[in-house]
């Protein structure tokens, strides 16, 4: 999972007139500024995830509440507004990292605008607050703690994707539904419509493939080592250093939902989860978040500080996450270059190589996501997909949401949870507001697939695997997608790397010859 | 060591004309929006101090550098101005705590008016960037990496006190130097007159003392058992709850140098250090630190938020961290009543309690501050405050440092370093720019010692420390010291809890009593 940070601007020379100049000098202090409360929040957001003491969360809160308002009002300025709207019309004479930033930035200040600032204000708080909230009701296996807070997060949604919506044209308007504005926000271009298609076929085609492979299927669950946290701290220190992950310009930390979060490329910052007898979801939720932060920590410095420092689109910074997690964590040669270490002899010594490879890829259904098989992944979320989806035509109530959730369970996997924590209780997403995020997922493992086809022609894979050689795949992802930041969109930069758009069929073909032949 | 946080103001309803009445809810705002802004800074402190990536200190430099003018800005606005301005013609009708409020922050607005805001950023920044420099300098022992560095903040440091000096009257500035206003910032009232005074009665106890107590002492320096990290950071946690630090309002970290920071009483944060080969290293700073932590917490609910719920004064905050360090922490009974915990067994079933007790008080002249006995800390202190002192009055060069450092722990000490790491370089003070904090230390000893000669005519102590019933003593310090936060000031409340005023016969008697009967 990503949270993200918009960054300033430091404009390159252009040879523009006097106007221009002065416009864009104060383009770049305003961004300057902007970037400075924006990195903060991100700061104060990173404290409360990883560190505040329970009763330091309220002034935090608060801090994040204030903070959101003056980058509100940075962004929804009248010299804010003016300077986008002399932009647009002299769009020729910018550089293109300013036309990208005047793009994206003139999207961020349309939707800001329509957003009553008291309703900006009481939402971030509201955000901020529930995060802690959720902790405890998952901690507690809670979900009416929750509720209350869930449907505030969702009516604000609602109410802030219906202000865009109701702006938009008539065309769109009969098109589209409020839901497609928030799917837009993490990846450009989507709707319901295109990604209805999307997870029906996956659903055709995984639902079948995964009942035949449990048929196929030798193994059974295979039972991981008990490692004790301090051991696993080292392993997640090693791999994702191993990977390629930088700590000089990282840091890594715990949370109760492991998550990337990025202040610009010199600071990324990511969290596991440790658990002493499942060492494998720290294991890979680490080569996770590994992925999300090398993409963040790859951009070029260009765009350090401008608003284009992160990555393209959410469906992207998935697709390389998932690839770390699963194209090379889940890969045997992988393991085989480093099983020897003796970070890993509490696995090693009580396992072998080929047991552990079976049982990190072993397919079974289970109730948690993030610790879900490639093959049923994106079952759990699609489950997510709809329920969203459901709530926002109100076709779901959040009232009934614990039945929903183990309906669908049950429908696309076969099993239900026996609680809340194990079931609608599991994700930090909502609590942090991100709803339209959980396609990305699914996104990204489609495209995931698509590079790493692509890949494969360029690299010998499972021997830079073995021999340990991770930084040619590093420096592949730099050139082909990391540099680029945010100034291509993703659809852009997928069709230059692999020649063509998004295509599910390439992560069908990985699924069906991984699980077939294993 | 303690970092503060200036806090914002909620005050309580007092009869008043409608102008007070303005005024007031304009006085409520202004450091409501001051009390984020300082808060905030605190937080990116401790995240340079304890999380940041090498190549994120940049950022988090220039974050401080902004929100430190934003502050700036406030405490120096035309609007606080005025409204101190009627506050201090109208004294009488406002209630104790705006009267206090007033006090502190008048003193505080007319220093920062007299530097010029330019100079105040640059100061700013040079600080946060500094801390790194410094830690980077310590960690390779160069002290050369420091010294531009350390000039420059000298330099500031002598330039803002000159400021001030200078807004002084004649007869204030026949009777002071300009070191006086460093000194006062940290203790009311106190200058190099009394100081000098001071170290010299100490100088002249306790070399001879210190003497005496090496020919008698029995034991020799005695070695401490390894203990791992992952048990030290258990021991840590465990000591600083059992003292009775909160953690549902407080958080543990770890940094180069152990200090103590408050965002406000629910968010009170401290570090420590590790070290290997010396587990009474993260054991004492962290009940040191435990002291500073249990004031912060212990302070009025109705302090909270306005800028009075902090300590009343460094040498009074240092007295409680000292008195838990020392009169708690090296009593015989404290560590009677937990050794049995298994949580200490690395270190007992390795060692006696006897062997330990005489470990933890053995009098031996040492290089580094933090980690020398009772009897020799005073005179680590003196070191720094004679050069401190030479630097303000053009005795002392920062090129010569090194140098006068060995010639002065020579001189109280009989020893010297072998290098920066364990001479000039071992505090962090200097780069924080906490010029005049050292002599809090000594004071804070003095205090402490003439403290505990009260408690121990109103408790059972060693009874207390045996059976672990140190809530007592902490409610015996909230109802004597902690719950006046800094509505009084530290004179006051010594000599309401003592009878009289700052006397440090009673620390000599302590120390004679002590280490002659060990």
């Amino acid at each position: 999972m990503l949270k993200t940070t918009k960054e300033s601007n430091k404009v390159e020379k252009v040879n523009e007139p006097d106007k221009m100049k002065e416009y864009v000098s104060k383009f770049k202090e305003l961004l300057e500024e902007k970037n400075i409360i924006d990195t903060t929040i991100t700061l104060i957001t990173w404290e409360l995830e990883t560190i505040v003491p329970p009763k330091g969360i309220e002034l935090l809160a608060k801090q994040i509440g204030y903070f959101s308002m003056k980058s509100y009002n940075i962004i929804t300025s009248s010299e804010m507004k003016e300077i986008l709207a002399y932009f647009n019309q002299n769009k020729e004479s910018l550089n293109p990292v300013l036309q990208r930033e005047t793009e994206l930035l003139s999207e961020e200040m349309e939707r800001m605008d329509l957003i009553p600032p008291d309703e900006y204000k009481a939402y971030k708080e509201l955000i901020a607050e529930s995060q802690s909230i959720w902790k405890t009701a998952k901690e507690t296996n809670n979900f009416n703690m929750f509720k209350k807070n869930l449907k505030k997060i969702f009516e604000y949604s609602k109410k802030f994707a219906t202000y865009e919506f109701d702006s938009k044209d008539e065309q769109y308007k009969q098109e589209k539904v409020p839901y497609d504005i928030l799917l837009e926000q993490y990846e450009k271009g989507m709707d319901t419509k295109q990604l209805d298609i999307f997870f029906d076929t996956l659903k055709k085609e995984i639902v079948p493939l995964l009942a035949e492979v449990l048929k196929k299927q030798r193994t059974k669950k295979i039972k991981f080592p008990i490692v004790s946290v301090d051991s696993q701290k080292k392993i997640s220190k090693f791999l994702s250093s191993y990977v390629g992950f930088d700590y000089e310009s990282g840091v890594i930390g715990e949370s109760e939902h492991p998550y990337t979060t990025s202040l610009n490329k010199n600071d990324v910052r990511f969290t596991t989860k440790y658990t002493k007898n499942l060492p494998t979801a720290s294991i890979f939720s680490t080569i996770h978040e590994s992925g999300h932060g090398i993409y963040e920590q790859q951009t070029d410095d260009k765009l350090t500080n401008t608003i284009l420092g992160g990555g393209s689109s959410m469906g992207l910074h998935e697709s390389q996450s998932r690839f770390y997690e699963n194209m090379i964590g889940r890969n045997y040669y992988f393991w085989k270059g480093i099983a020897e270490n003796s970070v890993f002899s509490p696995i090693f010594s009580k396992m072998n190589l080929n047991g552990f490879y079976l049982g990190i890829n072993t397919v079974a259904p289970s109730l948690i996501r993030i610790e879900s098989d490639e093959l049923t992944y994106s079952l759990h979320i699609m489950v997510r997909y709809e329920i969203e989806k459901g709530i926002f035509n109100n076709e779901i109530k959040i009232d009934d949401l614990q039945n929903v959730w183990s309906k669908k369970m049950y429908d696309y996997l076969g099993i239900t949870p026996k609680n809340d924590t194990e079931g609608v209780l599991q994700d930090v997403h909502w609590a942090d507001g991100l709803i339209g995020y959980f396609p990305s997922y699914a996104i990204g493992n489609a495209y995931s697939a698509q590079i790493f086809n692509q890949l494969k022609k360029d690299l010998n894979f499972e021997k830079i695997l073995e021999n340990g050689e991770l930084y040619k795949i590093k420096d592949w992802l730099k050139i082909k997608i990391h540099k680029y930041g945010a100034l291509r969109n993703s659809k852009d930069i997928i069709k230059k790397v692999t020649g063509e758009e998004l295509n599910p069929i390439y992560y069908i073909n990985y699924l069906r010859d991984k699980f077939l032949n294993i």
